[in-house]
């Protein structure tokens, strides 16, 4: 009998935000239990991105946007002027913010946490703690090292994971102003030609910059997808970097490139545009 | 003859980001060299705003858009949710980053600065400082300030006034990654009757949500505008708070609210908007 000679499995390597206990070590843990993968931190997003493009890992999940704080404008900026990858997957989690300290203590001079928890809990620490100094880090997890490892009277705002990983205390929980606080993470690869199995709900990314800035331009843009009934779920606007005034628009789009509709478009606005990108089509999931 | 009892004057309070060396606090000493005023450093954006807000200052500026990094969240954020004031002029200040150690030593092993400038020079600090650490603080003049009074290894990234007042020195000038670096700042009151001189180049700034969420919905509201001739210089999107993938816009409109046409394409985007807050007609500077 003629044997058959496997590859060994290339594991599949996945960038995140680190270090553990970051809402996006979460994410991707959750994508874990499906694929076998293993997991690799980085210290930014930008540089989970770029390691995705240099082709040091094979995917990367990083953060696209929350319902409270909006887009996070490294990701869109990254994607839009510095690499070309695709979108594979979007992940919805939904975000509860903690309040940590050493022991429990609840007499708190500094708050810390990476600036868009800071951000999201804005309300609550004026209410609480006005008195507050508030210092930005690069993740909640390293804001959950430093109170560790600090003096009293630091507080971390986090995840319940991170509280358990550096031994902290939890003196309040879901301290964010809005209780429907969902951040959106997307899987990044390289592109490749990309299979779409052709079931499921699915979403398109593009980018352009648009061809005439005068009134209107913008209007017949969004004619092109109107009038293909093409629905939006997002229209961002980004500085286009040639000068204050000039922007890029993203636009997230309802279905996926293998519909004629979501297609035709695509082009249509490709021929307004003076450039236009093809972020990718993904299927969706809520964790 | 009758003598004539004046009121003593009351100085104008104008509160910005501080401390000393902000390029908040540069665009303020511009202010005042055109008016009596005196000068409040504040720690943060938000509460620059809310000071205005209860009465504390007369006036308060902060930053709303750069050409880089796009808009101040917090600024569009606090404007829209949490205040009732309105924008009376804008600036729009050249912005030029200097690297900024102590002693001039080339050695840096982490880089200080508030989160827009270590956004503005990513590039370059990607290029020329790859390992560094970066550590975001609450504004250009405190990390200015930290390198001053920190150990060696450390460098901030801020204005060349910074490095005057905290006694460092420039070792590399003109880092940001565009050169088109520009940020707008705007002046905020409590709502007065406005008065407005019916000359110069007027911008009007609105906030609104939009009545219904189905295609086309956006492009109905800008055809108020384009079928008037009015012109729109920005759009901006942020999330509403209610749900991930609502949104609130903001649109600035070239021409003032004395203006027939500005005043009825308002009109008639308030009749498609579920609310829209009028957040002042205003003259532009460029400093």
């Amino acid at each position: 009998m003629p044997s058959v000679i496997r590859e060994p499995f290339a594991a599949i390597q996945v960038g995140y935000l680190g270090p553990s206990g970051t809402y996006s070590e979460e994410t991707a843990l959750r994508l874990c239990e499906k694929t076998v993968c293993e997991l690799k931190p980085y210290t930014t997003i930008d540089s989970v991105i770029r390691a995705v493009a240099t082709g040091e890992i094979t995917e990367g999940i990083v953060p696209i946007e929350n319902s409270i704080e909006g887009s996070v404008n490294i990701t869109l900026d990254v994607l839009a002027h510095d690499v070309e990858l695709v979108i594979v997957s979007e992940f919805v989690l939904p975000i509860r913010h903690a309040l940590l300290t050493k022991g429990g203590e609840k007499k708190i001079d500094c708050i810390i946490s990476h600036p868009q928890p800071l951000a999201q809990c804005r309300n609550y620490i004026a209410r609480h703690y006005p008195k507050a100094r508030l210092e930005a880090v690069e993740s909640t997890a390293k804001a959950a090292q430093l109170v560790a490892e600090g003096a009293p009277g630091l507080a971390a705002i986090g995840s319940l994971r991170a509280a358990e990983i550096h031994g902290l205390t939890m003196i309040d929980n879901d301290i964010q102003d809005c209780n429907n606080n969902r951040t959106r993470f997307i899987l990044l690869k390289q592109k490749t030609s990309q299979a779409i199995e052709e079931q499921g709900q699915y979403k398109t990314s593009i980018v352009c910059k648009m061809n005439g800035e005068r009134p209107g331009s913008l209007c017949e843009l969004l004619l092109e997808f109107s009038r293909r009934d093409v629905n939006l779920s997002k229209i961002e606007s980004r500085p286009a970097r040639t000068s204050l005034g000039e922007y890029i628009f993203f636009f997230d789009i309802e279905g996926g490139i293998h519909e004629a509709h979501v297609r035709q478009a695509i082009q249509a606005v490709r021929e307004r545009s003076l450039w236009l990108k093809n972020l990718g089509s993904y299927p969706c999931f809520v964790l």
